[in-house]
């Protein structure tokens, strides 16, 4: 199947949607939790999240002015915090029901089963069910013209992790901390590891990183 | 397990390169091809593809200015043009070798044993073992003085899709095209749906999307 410019732009808008939401290949699924300046709390899922450095260690997303994230942008830039959780397969269903439009005062959180957890001195809520937990602290944010969406930067200055998913030399068993994945608008996946690779040399075949020889 | 910021900022410096670039969750596993002026290819794998919008089929990806992804930013932003190819179980070990760094003139095609495709009038290589390619048209690029890092905005012009992974409601299935996902920095996965989810309500319970009732 093959499209050229002319045929995306003539695809029937949902089609075109559910097509160019899923074309970017697997996503990450997570949680952000915010509060408002009067402590009222928000949790909305969020596909667009990318690593950006190690040190500092810094996460950006892409959100939207529009529909659910828009309480989630004005909440961060209000209090220049909020919380990356990780959707598990536990929480999946809880979490996707956090995009619905609840009235104002109604918090996701208690709409949908989900729990807050605070940490002390830190004013945006994380979700309890969550195995990995980060807080951030709003470092930059860039609205991009291009189509009205904004880039938020923010650095980690909080982690909590499932210890048995830390692996010796510090990357994360995302399986096994029951991470999952998102494709498109709406498709939940669970992923199993094909294998780790070694660093590729020019001259050297590539090896698998076992368990063991981490 | 958990670490404050000062706990983060005192890992040992591989240690916190493996884990903050596991955190953010699981990534899109894309190789980016590019040409130089002088028709010299170019091939690097990418995580960091992220959707920016679907009118106009807007993805950013960030890139950084050092090691293998030198090559690939200069090449797009001399021709304004680049590719961008699904990593499939049956090329994950050719993509990993990619990153190996070649002399000057060794195209990371030739060296891996990937096999360059054109489209008539577009100046970057596809992937011909990709089923998932996508030709883009450079918008815009922001250097992110945080820390380097370049985001590099491109328009979807053309798009290579397996018919039979294509849903009828435009969505498509990544698990059949054999498309993979990547973890931290060396870790490819398969992935396999737990569930496709209808649009949340606030009054309704969610409902599974089965392929016949799309």
């Amino acid at each position: 199947m093959q499209l050229d410019k002319n045929a995306i732009e003539n695809l029937e808008s949902r089609y075109r949607a559910a097509l160019i939401n899923s074309v970017s290949g697997f996503k990450p699924a997570n949680l952000i939790g915010t509060a408002n300046p009067q402590g009222e709390t928000n949790l909305a899922v969020m596909s667009s999240v990318v690593h950006l450095g190690s040190h500092p260690p810094l996460l950006a997303m892409v959100v939207r002015p529009g529909g659910d994230e828009r309480h989630t942008l004005a909440n961060l830039l209000a209090s220049g915090e909020y919380t990356i959780n990780h959707i598990n397969s536990d929480i999946y269903r809880q979490a996707h029901q956090t995009a619905a439009r609840y009235p104002a005062k109604v918090s996701e959180f208690n709409a949908t089963g989900l729990h807050e957890q605070w940490l002390e001195g830190f004013s945006a809520p994380f979700v309890a069910q969550a195995e990995v937990k980060m807080a951030m602290q709003l470092r930059q944010h860039m609205p991009l013209e291009i189509n009205g969406t904004h880039l938020v930067i923010g650095e980690i200055i909080h982690l909590e992790l499932p210890g048995n998913a830390v692996r010796r030399d510090g990357s994360l068993n995302l399986p096994a901390a029951g991470t999952v994945a998102l494709s498109g608008l709406d498709e939940y996946l669970t992923a199993a590891a094909l294998a780790r690779l070694s660093y590729a040399k020019p001259d050297l075949p590539l090896r698998e990183i076992s368990e063991e020889s981490e």
